[in-house]
């Protein structure tokens, strides 16, 4: 028995997007992905676009095309039909692919990221062409490996330049600052990562016997990650800062006007936000600045108790956020640099994995574009939105700005609350319907003659 | 039938002491370490002296006694027969519990470390009782828990002391410096160890939305290990060199005759002895000098590929190795001073599992004591002796030379190719009777009236 108390939106979202198990990530839901894939296109067609699936050399790219008035911008919409996996199950109070709705948030894996931003896009798009009123040309790219590096689509991209060619990109995998306070992201980070062996012993060593006479792999990648930073916290990597964007008096005044509370941080996080550069605040540094992260580091003995051993070799993985203006092959090379010149002479250095992600993208809070969308959001809310630069990265969406030529527009509506890529995912239905109006609002506004 | 080719050490030597699974550290083996306790024990009595178990907390001490002369001295021999595991069982080319003699070795787990050990002392104490040529009054004392720290022993000791006092400590549990060069151990290092673990982070946190606002605990666990050392390799923990023991000429001129095989060395370690404090042997660092060791280190992702996380802790489990002179439970203190006075203040630190083991123990090569068991290791091997001041410890050892107020003697009879602790020990015939030799006449000379 249907519920008549629910919108058309929420059966639509309920009953179809979110039962796919398009989990990226694992090879045995390859085929579900394609399924996912496949229902995306039909829906496409559904509301009126052609529609195609676009294979890659690993998941199918789902690809949309809506010809809009001549003289009027095309807006290409990206997002991605993949989720991150759902283990552990038992921490799920309902199904993670039946979703669920309890007072007034709908449950599933994928439910925010980013099912439902994209089903608030494609309902605003149906509702503009059912009424007749989308009159720019809209694109829509939705991948199926985000969660998994988008690989397939990167490698796919340079070939269908043509094909996605487009004036604006609009994507919406972001969150609102605050419930009620939209957000624009106006950067991601580039990524780079390595990861470093320091070995040449033939086996675990007897540490009374060879302690003080053999260099000790764990002590000595201790203390070759120490000369990464300087004591106060910036990169001791030669020339690693080199070229980056200067950061302008307007962005230094909105990045100041990002809510911020350094006790409710630490209630989440556990400690303190003073980790990173000294004298930025900590959105700065997020945003604005680069690091080199640890992500782990293993040698020797862990258990209880002690095992007096000089352990034969120690690992560490690293990764470093880059910011615009940086390019990220010269500073993984310079990153290489630094780790071979400072290495303990008597022991094997090995570096491994090294591997380039993404450069970083940076909007312009001044530019047209973000100024017309402010606007809609100011509409919508009725407040001025808050400008964001997202310390974490997306290289493919850095990678299709470049088609737009910079023209990018990253306005999500997820929230803190939605638990993504954890148990009980979840989207509020306000959320949802901030969205739509964005969405609809967005691109009518988009398809007014004056262009992007 | 009777191989005849045989010896009566070797036969007896072959069916017994290594028949007996004594592995201390496996709960399972309880029972069999008590069987080869009480195998000792008769043994005692059959050549001749008053034998007893003594219970500790955990495994039985084998206490034997023999009075000799009135007005001679009173040696006392600390031995172990508890052994190491065996695993893995199938690198042993002959059942490491069933002797088998092979090409001039006997081949079995401890048939060197410490049975064979003590099978060539209690021959020798055998033939001196046999031949009524015994004269000092000789306690033995072989514990079942070396392998596994003391504990039993240790906990005890001090309710024995009037049972096991003596004048001369000796210990047959080390190696001669190479074939056919008799070694007199002269020092052992004194050890103490934590576990410091560096957290306060509810849980690993992106790397991205979180890199450069907090502290990284991977990355300042390595810095914060990297404290621990001057550039130039020595210890940098205020006072933890205060008191050491100054290293007079004598013992500077016989640690440099020590043979220390550069390329050799490297050979078998896989790389070359350039670790520990600038301006010291090798042989001057592991003996006289202390350390202190990371046994291992664990944060965060270890896995192939990326993981871009900010690992929510790191644990670093270390040991320091201490020289005569240093206070262990000072230095224990110290070294945690150390950590807490340098560890990031965002963070939460934590220091458990702090334990002193024990302190260092060494001998002056020009007592009178260690002159005449030079002396004796001349005439037998018909070279001078090396002194070597080992960089191991074994605690217990420390402990037993309070006894004899110092009046310790660690000659063993070991060689790098017995493989000790691992699959294949042996234990050649030739140092068996090295070993016999040296028990006897060292026994013969202790007795003169002169005394130690």
């Amino acid at each position: 028995m249907e519920n008549t108390d629910k919108s058309a939106l929420e059966r639509t979202y309920e009953a179809n997007l979110p039962a796919f198990e398009s989990i990226s990530t694992l090879p045995e839901h390859g085929a579900e992905c394609a399924r996912c894939a496949a229902w995306l296109a039909a829906r496409l067609r559904a509301i009126g676009m052609e529609a195609e699936l676009l294979e890659t050399k690993t998941k199918p790219v789902v690809y949309g095309c809506r010809k809009g008035d001549a003289g009027r911008p095309t807006v290409l919409f990206y997002g991605h039909y993949d989720v991150q996996p759902v283990d552990p199950l038992s921490f799920w109070q309902s199904h993670p692919f039946k979703a669920e709705q309890r007072e007034g948030r709908i449950y599933a894996r994928g439910a925010q990221d980013n099912k439902g931003q994209i089903v608030f896009f494609l309902s605003a798009l149906q509702a503009l062409i059912d009424q007749g009123a989308l009159r720019c040309t809209v694109k829509v790219l939705i991948e199926g490996e985000e969660e998994a590096g988008s690989a397939g689509l990167r490698g796919a991209l340079p070939g269908w330049n043509d094909k996605i060619k487009a004036d604006v990109l609009m994507v919406c995998d972001s969150d609102c600052a605050a419930p009620g306070v939209p957000a624009i992201a106006m950067g991601l980070r580039g990524v780079i990562g390595l990861t470093v062996r320091l070995g040449g012993l033939k086996k675990d060593l007897h540490s009374g016997q060879h302690g003080g006479v053999v260099q000790n792999p764990a002590l000595e990648m201790a203390r070759l990650l120490a000369t990464l930073h300087r004591p106060d916290g910036a990169v001791a990597v030669t020339g690693f800062y080199d070229g980056i964007a200067p950061v302008s008096d307007e962005e230094r005044r909105l990045v100041a006007c990002i809510p911020f509370d350094v006790e409710a941080y630490r209630a989440a996080v556990g400690v303190a936000p003073i980790g990173g550069e000294k004298g930025y605040l900590p959105r700065e540094r997020s945003g604005f600045r680069p690091t080199i992260e640890v992500n782990g580091v293993h040698s020797g003995y862990g258990g209880p108790g002690t095992k007096t051993i000089i352990p034969a070799h120690a690992v560490a993985k690293l990764t470093a956020r880059l910011v615009a203006g940086q390019e990220p092959q010269r500073c993984l090379d310079l990153m290489i640099e630094h780790l071979r010149s400072h290495a303990p002479a008597g022991l094997e250095l090995e570096i491994s994995e090294a591997e380039v992600a993404g450069p970083a993208m940076r909007c312009d809070p001044k530019s047209a574009l973000v100024q017309r969308a402010a606007g809609v959001l100011k509409l919508i809310f009725e407040r001025e939105p808050v400008f964001v630069w997202e310390g974490g990265s997306v290289p493919i969406v850095a990678d299709l700005a470049r088609i737009v030529k910079g023209n990018t527009l990253l306005v999500g509506f997820g929230l803190e609350a939605d638990n993504v890529h954890a148990p009980n995912e979840s989207f509020s239905l306000e959320q949802l319907k901030w969205g739509f109006l964005y969405a609809a609002m967005m691109l009518q506004e988009l398809g007014r003659p004056c262009a992007a």
